[in-house]
């Protein structure tokens, strides 16, 4: 069997040396088209989730996708899916996508691009007529930036507490996924399990800086890393900033400021991309004239290893003691709810996504992504995988967001080329 | 002229080394009764400055005084003044008190214990029939705490902004004072010129604990530090904290670290008593998942003098530096209005109470206030200065502040003794 399936591959390999190619210029009309929806005065974009922009671009997508023949509909969700499968094929579809949500006044590309990407594969599919074992799923999800909220709901990770939040729209999700055309009352029903989707594959521009300053082509994303995230008080002694001498201070300004060196230095002392972040502080009672007796600071550790986020976390520990000793002050740590565990993208998409770059010639990298992204949620239930371009400058969530046309070609063309590939292979 | 003053100094100081003693019953009786207004369920002190609590305290001291035989009265800008000229003397009157006003929910001690002082020095004075050349004067001032108002008026230091402060009373300084029996039409009127006053004297408890830390009965304090404030910025870059490797970054709180660090070693690195404290911190945007891109800053430094302040800041400015270039981020600073220049005590004032301290056979110290006192201001006006009494555990403040009776009575006892002696000697 494994021996048929090797043939098997090597002939579909072959047969796809040929190596489709995407339209460019379709690629340009739909970037300036959904650019329209949500441009602001900063040449950013103000397309949040649930908004009227959304809402309009959402119509403008689905008519791209109605003449491409697939059957475009809203689930329940509120993600806009397109379904397309002319041969009446019974196997399990594979889906492709991103979002169109933008933060405020964020950029054109984000997620955007991915959508453009996963329109203009269909479109290129549709109009080549490529023939095809699979069916072929577009989606954009919904609300993204809020909480990977659509791709939760097909994962079966939305609740009622979820549904209540509210979004930056000033609708709950609950109003935002009707607004959509969703159907709160049978929201549930859109989950799908292990199994029934062949794979999933999301293009987006990469958040960093990686590919854009090593001038690489195509990002391949190992996996989206962990994230956890602690509360930490430092406790000292608040006192008179002009009768206390130096010597006889508790200062817990002192203690926080070298404990946010010591875990820069410590996450530095280990091999490997993790990275660790102190973003917030505050002290009491927080005047010039009074040496703080509290700090409060947040930290943050992210790695593809949720193992070595741990052992990270215990030299921290281990360090934050001497400190305590040093300064004469005590810490606490509490862990902070927004935390979640790795997800490492699927093996053999990785593969085909490399052997594709360079059948195609485009130089590719091997990365783990930093951010969050609908992928993670979609590992839980697919196997999944990842395309980065890269980002001018590293710069994301910003108007000044930017990657040339040729860049977003290139990975439609390996983002096409992959999913023809999966297409052929088993995967599960 | 000289040889006469000496030979005349010197019978005075045969005639006082009999020493004059106060009572310890009074000073407790005044204690115990003054702490009726304003006491709090905390056992600690909201007698704010124009609250009904200080205007019932002036009404008790007021009497208390009266029976001395001194004019007692409210000057236009709400300070309360025994006039105390039994002889009817010509002479420059001898000024001595301190403040009745609290912060909200402080101690029982801190310049009340100042003011139980001269009310009792004069009913001591009075109770003994002790002759003088010159006037005394009980001077209780209005709202130190709010900043020095009522000897700032004395000083000629204030105007119409500083009328127009609200204060925690939730009465600006105009209406406190009219509250507390001034007259704000008439408040410059007030001021006081250099030569218009003999000496001032002033007890406050040390809001430190060099006494209390070393078993040292008096305090002498050599002069109340200077101090100036800056607002700190350090510019960085934020960035995504998933996304940015750890070499790429341009973070703010790793430079503001380095800054609250540096300072720390800065101001050690110099002998002396100087101090210099970071009390207030924030970063922006401030969130755990963002690398902060500012951080704000306070910068205090505290010396006797002011040249050492402005060597100590250069060399800080040029520590600096050094961290700009190692973590790729600026700094700005800018001086904070709320600053203040050295004010040194009379030299021979201090002399004569070292003396009298040694003549009661109470060991004392010669020391400078960290901390700002009315005492400041009337160094502009007149020779002047201020003893210092042990508080337990250096506590002020605070519910918590504690000096026991017997230490009241010695520092009373010197000053009463002091205050005779600069009766005897010229001092401009």
């Amino acid at each position: 069997m494994k021996k048929l399936l090797f043939i098997f591959a090597l002939s579909c390999s072959i047969v796809y040396s040929q190596d489709y190619k995407v339209e460019k210029d379709r690629i340009i009309d739909l970037f300036e088209n959904l650019k329209k929806f949500g441009v602001n005065e900063n040449q950013g974009n103000d397309r949040v989730a649930y908004s009227d922009f959304e809402i309009k671009a959402r119509d403008y997508i689905s008519k791209k996708l109605e003449k491409t023949g697939a059957k475009v509909y809203t689930d329940f969700a509120g993600n806009l899916i397109a379904h397309y499968n002319p041969n009446n094929s019974n196997l399990k579809p594979i889906l492709f996508g991103s979002h169109i949500d933008a933060v405020p006044n964020g950029g054109h590309y984000d997620g955007t691009a991915g959508v453009i990407h996963a329109i203009e594969v269909l479109q290129t599919v549709h109009a080549k007529n490529i023939s095809l074992n699979h069916p072929l799923e577009v989606i954009v999800f919904s609300n993204e930036e809020g909480g990977l909220f659509g791709s939760k709901a097909l994962a079966g990770k939305i609740n009622q507490q979820t549904l209540d939040v509210l979004t930056i729209s000033g609708y709950t999700n609950a109003e935002g996924v009707e607004r959509l055309g969703g159907n709160v009352d049978r929201i549930y029903e859109v989950k799908r399990n292990m199994g029934d989707i062949h794979a999933f594959i999301e293009m987006h521009i990469e958040q960093g800086s990686n590919l854009y300053s090593s001038n690489t082509d195509i990002g391949i994303v190992e996996g989206i890393v962990g994230l956890k995230w602690w509360d930490v008080t430092v406790k000292g002694f608040s006192n008179h900033a002009g009768t206390t001498p130096m010597n006889q201070r508790q200062d817990a300004m002192i203690a926080a400021s070298k404990f946010v060196l010591m875990v820069n230095e410590t996450v530095n002392s280990y091999e490997g991309s993790q990275v660790g972040t102190v973003g917030r502080i505050s002290a009491e009672p927080g005047v010039p004239n009074v040496i703080p007796g509290i700090v409060n600071l947040s930290l943050e550790l992210r790695d593809l290893s949720s193992k070595k986020i741990s052992m990270i976390y215990n030299k921290i520990l281990e360090n934050t003691k001497i400190i305590e000793q040093e300064t004469k002050t005590k810490f606490s740590f509490s862990p902070i709810d927004a935390t979640g565990d790795p997800a490492l993208m699927d093996r053999r998409i990785i593969n085909l996504i490399s052997e594709v770059s360079d059948d195609l010639g485009y130089t590719s990298m091997l990365m783990p992504s930093g951010a969050g992204h609908d992928s993670q949620t979609m590992a839980l239930i697919a196997p999944t995988a990842m395309i980065f371009a890269p980002s001018k400058d590293g710069i994301s969530h910003s108007p000044k967001e930017y990657t040339n046309f040729e860049m977003l070609e290139k990975t439609t063309n390996v983002m096409l080329n992959t999913i023809l590939k999966i297409d052929k292979v088993k995967l599960d």
